[in-house]
């Protein structure tokens, strides 16, 4: 099962049979209606696919959207800069049952507290543990001693009784940790720490790409095993913020978006080529950038599998994101108590 | 505010600024690219529209949805024969805090049973005074005395203490009366009752397209008040139903789709060739068939409107859609108790 991510402006997604196209869009003054032949750009059997991505200015037909929806595909359409618009769903082929539980869940102060804590424990976990692989690497750039504060943070993690002190003391760790993630880019990107809303510069471009990129899916995941994505444990209700989503990420932001931020820098794969700088405020990846982001990042996540094992060293994202939101219904059902995404030290260290 | 059934197939939904225009496909051999003006065949200031419906092979772009989106405008797809199949949603823009409440009041057994009560009351009151109103004009067909069940099931309901033998009554009331509704159409039709997925005959294929088009309507307004369309508190929640909508339809039903349904019969609106029947089973109404009976049921609809008096004869059922949905809003809220919707019987007794 794969994503398809359409960002090739001025394209047309088609069906024909079980299968979409990817299509140029015919010039005008053609004759022959239909497809053409050497106007595919690309196909796929319908059911090697389980996400579109659309981005900008690529059409879809109606048909194609009926095919979508049947095949239970789910579509989300993005700005041409990855902002997410929306989705095309299914009426209501949502599992209630399981809302009900999340809903009373909501109301379990114990459960709420058990699961930020753990939330934010595993979170500067994958912090920590990702900056040590680099210091490890890197001894000339970072060394293990600046990074005491990450180690300090988790052994405060247990004196936080309430939401309010976890959501202080996540956020100042996240301050600190940014600082020293400035330090493993190559100084002619200028990361002085974290912007959103526009982000400022590269480095936060590609960082709020990859974010909204995850979140997209990981909703999209807790959606179709039939949770509402809005209510979560540890960020707190809002209008329009898909708080489940939000926590389910929040221990893959550093070893999955940062890192490889880090990689398509250091590397040089990402260059000012693809960036652009809109007059109205902020930079985004350009089309070339796009393509090579999620080049790069769905290598990262893998495939979506039935099975879960982690043979390799590489941890595979994709089926973990799965792995998470099968395990969070087991735990708002009571049946195990929640353990989120933890990187494997001993693997990190090797990768 | 208006409602745009897309219905004739072959067309394509574009933009133009702030304006949707529905245009014809452009022929394949024309040169000049972007829209003509004599393609154009309606068009609409986004500003006047809240609801898009599309019916079959009618396309939109992807600048379209985008701008339905931006909008807040709701687009919901069909098959061309009527069938829900999906909306294209905003991410998130929903209100989390109503859908907490409202996951709170489905614990509530006492809130459950006393709405159930009065919405079953409603429902029958709205059968009755539909089909005293026919009886009073119509005499030689229907008789006041045979509509006795319907009063003596009213007196019934205070003594349903719980949701099953309320639902028993509902179901067995409902088969009287549309026994009784049966008598009011041209025998022409042999219209036996209720039948569905598929409907058999043209009556049922009628009363199946406007059920689905109310159901649509209120499930797309209580998603856009922040509600799960999918809890109920009549209807038990089921995987991939709309309790909610289904909930709040129930007064509805009689006065508004089936009332409709006798006028489009009985006045010779629809004939023969307004259905289709598919080889593999099923009644539907065809594309002129739809036309006509969108056009009288958005006559019977109305406008949308900020403030709902009803001072015409007729009730206004689209004011009342959001009247019903934002009362359920103070409801779960407990500002107010339920008050269902319930036709005036001095207003139908006159129209």
């Amino acid at each position: 099962m794969a994503t398809l991510y359409l960002i090739e402006q001025n394209t047309i997604l088609r069906k024909s049979g079980d299968r979409l196209l990817l299509c140029r869009k015919p010039p005008v003054n053609r004759y022959s209606p239909g497809v053409r032949q050497d106007d595919i750009l690309v196909e796929w059997p319908c059911s090697d696919i389980d996400h579109v991505m659309v981005f900008g200015n690529v059409q879809i037909t109606t048909q194609t959207l009926h095919q979508l929806l049947e095949k239970g595909i789910e579509t989300a359409l993005f700005t041409l800069h990855g902002e997410l618009l929306g989705q095309v769903t299914p009426p209501m082929g949502k599992n209630i049952f399981l809302r009900i539980r999340q809903f009373e869940k909501y109301q379990d102060n114990r459960f709420r507290i058990d699961f930020a804590q753990k939330l934010v424990y595993a979170k500067i976990c994958n912090a920590l543990h990702m900056l040590r692989a680099h210091a490890k690497n890197n001894p000339q750039i970072l060394e293990e001693r600046e990074l005491t504060d990450l180690p300090a943070a988790l052994e405060k993690i247990n004196e936080c009784r309430d939401p309010e002190s976890l959501v202080g003391l996540e956020g100042s760790t996240a301050a600190t940790y940014f600082k020293i993630l400035s330090k493993l880019l190559p100084p002619v990107w200028q990361f002085a720490g974290r912007s959103k809303r526009p982000p400022k510069d590269p480095a936060n471009a590609v960082l709020s790409f990859g974010y909204t990129l995850a979140a997209s899916e990981l909703a999209s995941l807790l959606d179709g095993a039939g949770f509402d994505p809005c209510l979560g444990y540890f960020h707190e209700p809002d209008y329009g913020r898909p708080s489940l989503a939000l926590d389910l990420m929040e221990p893959f932001r550093h070893p999955l978006v940062d890192r490889l931020m880090l990689t398509l820098f250091n590397l040089k794969i990402l260059d000012q080529t693809d960036f652009t700088a809109l007059p109205r405020g902020g930079t985004y990846l350009s089309e070339s950038g796009k393509r090579k982001f999620i080049e790069h990042y769905e290598k990262m996540l893998g495939p979506y599998q039935d099975d879960l094992p982690q043979e390799n060293d590489q941890p595979k994202y994709r089926a973990a994101f799965q792995q998470q939101v099968a395990h969070m219904a087991k735990c708002i059902k009571d049946e195990v108590s929640f353990a989120p995404f933890r990187l494997d030290e001993k693997k990190i260290n090797k990768s």
